[in-house]
């Protein structure tokens, strides 16, 4: 391991940021995973426990339009830096998803603010609302308000599972969605986002490493799959007359991994329902949901077309039709390339390597990639779980993460100009 | 077409007991299909107005503890040929799946009550309560109650999706579970039963048959496959790594399908579902059932290992586990050898030919089968279908299958002690 500048290594210390994530379990969570869900007490006594900390710096706290939290360190110049990713976990959830983004950013501001001097550029940290969407099925929620692509007629009508509606709760935490687009003027004079995360997957685990570079986010195709043919009583209609749907989604399941594994992304059926969906019926109807990924948009066009084309020879087969749904897309986002060199730098220097991967999941660093330069900095996952309370990362690594992207973003925020 | 005996052949009516199912479609059915719901209003006015048809005949009628409505008219010995079937339908059901073996069985009883002398046996006819088991989840359920295979202790303890407690809803029916075993003494001096049914199944058209004679009912057998492998983010697990318990139920499902048509059984997955069963999600629960069928004990048997074997390897092949949980199974039923020849000569006589199938689905006749010398009739299904208001069998093959179950019942009555 290199050592980083001494002049930032004296004040910035990972491990106090170690220990701010372990305070905000402890405050959030439990034997059953964390319970930040966003827009609830829980979230809210999170946010409560970051402000605590910023209330000590030198910092200008604000919460905006959309219920991000910002806290502004004024440069030497109004271009500003940004770093941020979110409080807000799944139910039951991992104690480092968007928290480790959070407190290391809080670490890296600390940092900042203990300088004689200000910076160059000014620094910003950003906690994220609700980048989940895990009770009201709208991720990246507080990002996509910012970049300007929420659309608030879409959200105006999601309900959670009680059947409280959006717009009520958001109000209750401050947040009004017919005044969100005010949210927008946070962009301006934004020069550069950066996020640390962890992996939420297997991969570096796998390479033996801890950290890593992120290239980019995966494009993603989601559709939905409807495959009809012949409910039929399971005890009298012949095998050679059926027209079975759940037979032809099978065969789609198997072909679509198939795809997935020749194009080197992934494809994923998540979920299946069959109607009448009774032990003594012939499956009329199967329903199954399809997520494919891929870091190059050709490579994803190229699989979407499989895809489509192997539904309709697995229904045919079946004697069956099948019809799609479009759920979801958005394409590869290849994240700037002087802050991924500034990364690839800063992992080299922590673990003497510049290995890089695309993320599979999405991130707030998605939107803000739509319109910012945006890096990213991983650490590995154990067994590359998330989303679970299972989700953990050797420290060792954790440290590893704060180190490189402190090196990253202090590169930047003294770039010259 | 041969004729039958023209004694019997003048009081015999196919046509009016046509005329008895139309009348009972437009009193408890309509645009959506049959409304018999057992245990509900609609079901207690299809029973008065066959009370109300009974209410003209010399014949004793009488509702057992189960709550099956007898019809005795006394012959010069005990012994007793039953016939019958359900006037309970599915919601929104066909207007003949059990209604056609109730009005063909009160035809019957008019012809023979229609004679000067009583017959050589006794008769009756049943209106078993319950076949379709559609609000309570429990199918067969008068037939079981009188041969004995009714757990008490089970069916105590269901309820319908409302809520409602099965005990409280049949007391309102005049039927008291404690004391339901009284009806078994039914069975007392019972030489034969004979059911008239729908096929449900699309073989007799296939055959271009409009009758056919029913060798038994098949053997079943219903599990829970609940396959297991890991939980993952369907954007960041790899595919090598994956250990997806969807596809290891698709491989199982194809498997599945090609046992059974290997053995000319049926084999059917007739639900899915996934855990977490989202769409971003590998899944790492998947659960299905599965139910096999064959008229054969020992072709059942190898299926079913056949069946453990291809979860067992599918599971393998995907990374994952697999269990089962025993859900029903019955043995197969060969029906009664000398009732089955008065059928064959019935069928013969009526439609030419002796065609036999056995019974994909249950019937009562599965039930009595246990206990007494049973046989069945078959006419045709338009398209196989049933348990729809689509449900409909050519009038020609209806008129042909009353005439040939008259002529198998009356053989029975009246053949020599």
């Amino acid at each position: 391991m290199r050592p980083v500048s001494t002049d930032t290594a004296t004040q910035f210390d990972p491990h106090r940021a170690i220990r701010d994530l372990r305070n905000l379990a402890a405050r959030t969570g439990g034997p059953a995973g964390s319970r930040r869900l966003c827009w609830t007490a829980e979230w809210a006594e999170a946010r409560a426990m970051l402000r605590e900390e910023l209330s000590t710096l030198p910092v200008t706290v604000e919460q905006d339009e959309a219920g991000n939290l910002w806290a502004y360190l004024p440069g030497r110049s109004a271009d500003t830096v940004v770093v941020g990713s979110h409080l807000d976990s799944v139910p039951a959830g991992g104690w480092l998803d968007g928290a480790l983004g959070v407190m290391g950013g809080l670490e890296v501001l600390r940092s900042l603010a203990a300088r004689p001097e200000p910076p160059a550029r000014s620094f910003a940290l950003v906690d994220w609302a609700d980048e989940e969407g895990a009770r009201f099925s709208r991720s990246l929620f507080g990002s996509a308000a910012v970049v300007g692509t929420l659309d608030v007629d879409i959200i105006r009508e999601l309900k959670d599972r009680q059947g409280d509606a959006l717009p009520e709760v958001l109000a209750e935490h401050g947040v009004h969605i017919d005044a969100m687009e005010g949210c927008q003027a946070r962009l301006e004079n934004v020069v550069a986002y950066l996020e640390l995360h962890i992996e939420q997957g297997p991969v570096l685990e796998h390479q033996g490493l801890g950290i890593g570079v992120v290239s980019g986010t995966v494009g993603i195709e989601r559709e939905r799959l409807i495959f009809d043919g012949q409910a039929a009583h399971a005890g009298t209609m012949p095998m050679p007359m059926r027209r079975d749907s759940l037979r032809a989604m099978s065969r789609f399941a198997l072909e679509l991994a198939e795809i997935g594994e020749r194009h080197v992304g992934v494809t994923t059926v998540g979920s299946v329902s069959c109607w009448p969906g009774v032990v003594t019926a012939v499956p009329g109807t199967t329903t199954c949901t399809m997520d494919m990924r891929h870091k190059d948009a050709d490579a994803l066009a190229a699989m979407f077309a499989e895809a489509k084309d192997a539904a309709q020879r697995a229904a045919a087969a079946e004697g069956c039709t099948v019809r799609l749904e479009h759920i979801f897309r958005i394409p590869p986002m290849v994240f700037d390339p002087v802050l991924v060199e500034r990364v690839r730098d800063a992992v080299e220097a922590v673990e003497g390597h510049r290995f890089e991967l695309p993320s599979g999941a999405l991130h707030d660093a998605s939107e803000m990639a739509r319109a910012v330069p945006t890096a990213m900095v991983f650490t590995s996952s154990i067994g590359g779980l998330s989303h679970t309370k299972e989700e953990d990362t050797p420290e060792d690594h954790l440290a590893m993460g704060l180190r490189a992207f402190h090196q990253a973003v202090v590169a930047t925020v003294d770039a010259p100009m």
